[in-house]
């Protein structure tokens, strides 16, 4: 399976902004977080980017592409039906194929050599199938995100064939359905915002735009949920984290983590301490 | 002197979207820049601002001001001609009467009871006169800043009576127009991005402005150094610190100083630790 094809979803109502925001890069350029995004992306071998925007924001997502404008194709969601919809309206761009899905308001710090998407891609390539990257992540955090149940793969590490999704799970509904035998107790597989999908996840999406039409609540987990009852579909804890920047003091969290990873480490860290000398006098 | 507005410019090739980045507030509330460069202007007193935009950034800005867009008053600059031809933009705003000038790529943390445009206005109101606000800054950063020379006030703690005033002045211009007795050696007082002008301001740029016509290079420290000899024209050593979101860094380093000083100390703090032990794992 060859993944040549990222989807990023820039269209929901709380996210438009976000992609748009400035940091200073691991190698110390500053960039909007959508350059960011789609880096991550070009360095895991995507050529071509879907970008999913509400109508009328494509030309300032093309100026915040900076220099990756060239990558990108356009794709209109017309309502706000939901992250699958969204999905769902990259169906013509990804064209039967494989393709790398990100979001627009999330960042990564691998901890390994090649970055997080790399990492997605080689499990994906390798095992054939479709693959979610995933967390371990704290129950008290289950309100947040989609998770997943499932039990590990023994020949692929970190990784786990994947039985019932869920998004944004009880305590109760994740005790029932999701514990993982392995993990730390109160831990829970939750997604990362990152999967490498396969056609059949569109076909999925398609059947509930069908069913609920213009109502909208089209969620990917549930079409992620159904495609674990169809086809072998994994999850797989990446090496690395995860910044949400559009939670509350995401983007000063993605941003010291970015510079303590990257070239300006030093430079950084003093800047912090002369800012924490500055209130101390 | 009494002031109900204030000018800001946004107008600047590079500034146009520093004042849509997002950072959480001392009261801990995510806004855009500009919505709390609108606040501390608010917090002065001032009850209308004149926004000087490129064309076609109103909508923009308009969304970017939030809770405070009733507030605002659009102005274009309808080429890109100088900082001091854009403030000359909001003459028909400002209407002969003293205003506040702040720029759109700065922050501000009062390290006293009232924020730093208040302090400035309560000068300019006592004392009668234009006041701008500096800071004593080192003789390297002088290449960033516009600078005056004078002498202190007596009877005004904290002021200057200025002499002249120059746009980025070299080591040898400042040493010879430029060294204000009593402070530290090697440091000069360079704005801080916020100026309390009087309507002698506005004349003062639309000579130059007749003179230099479309040709553009029309600054606002050209039009100082002339108000200086024209009227009394106080510095004011405001009690604070500026951060210039513009600077690499920049945005990182205004909202640490924010959270900081602010309602959510302990939760940042206790985040950056987090952060740093993450990373020695």
């Amino acid at each position: 399976m060859q993944f040549t094809k990222a989807v990023i979803t820039v269209a929901g109502k709380n996210q438009r902004t976000l992609p748009l925001q400035s940091l200073v890069d691991r190698d110390g350029v500053t960039k909007t977080a959508l350059a960011i995004i789609i880096g991550e992306a070009l360095s895991a071998g995507i050529e071509e980017i879907g970008l999913v925007v509400a109508p009328g924001d494509q030309e300032t997502f093309r100026v915040a592409a900076g220099a990756h404008a060239g990558r990108l194709r356009f794709i209109e969601q017309p309502a706000p039906l939901g992250y699958g919809h969204a999905v769902w309206c990259a169906r013509d761009f990804v064209a039967g194929a494989p393709f790398l899905l990100l979001v627009g308001d999330h960042l990564y710090v691998s901890t390994a050599e090649s970055g997080c998407a790399r990492q997605l891609l080689e499990v994906a390539r390798t095992a054939d199938t479709a693959v979610s990257a995933v967390q371990a992540t704290h129950e008290s955090k289950l309100p947040f995100y989609g998770a997943v149940g499932g039990r590990r793969v023994p020949t692929h590490p970190g990784c786990y064939e994947v039985s019932d999704v869920l998004e944004k799970p009880t305590p109760t509904e994740a005790e029932q359905r999701l514990v993982v035998p392995g993990l730390r107790a109160g831990h829970y597989l939750c997604f990362f915002g990152m999967h490498a999908l396969t056609p059949g996840v569109m076909e999925v999406l398609g059947e509930q735009v069908e069913v609920r039409g213009r109502e909208g609540g089209i969620h990917l987990s549930t079409a992620l949920n159904l495609l674990a009852r169809r086809e072998r579909y994994l999850a797989f804890e990446a090496q690395g984290r995860r910044y949400d920047i559009g939670a509350r003091y995401g983007l000063l969290t993605a941003q010291l983590a970015l510079a303590l990873e990257g070239a300006d480490r030093e430079e950084v860290l003093s800047g912090l301490l002369e800012l924490l000398a500055q209130r101390a006098r």
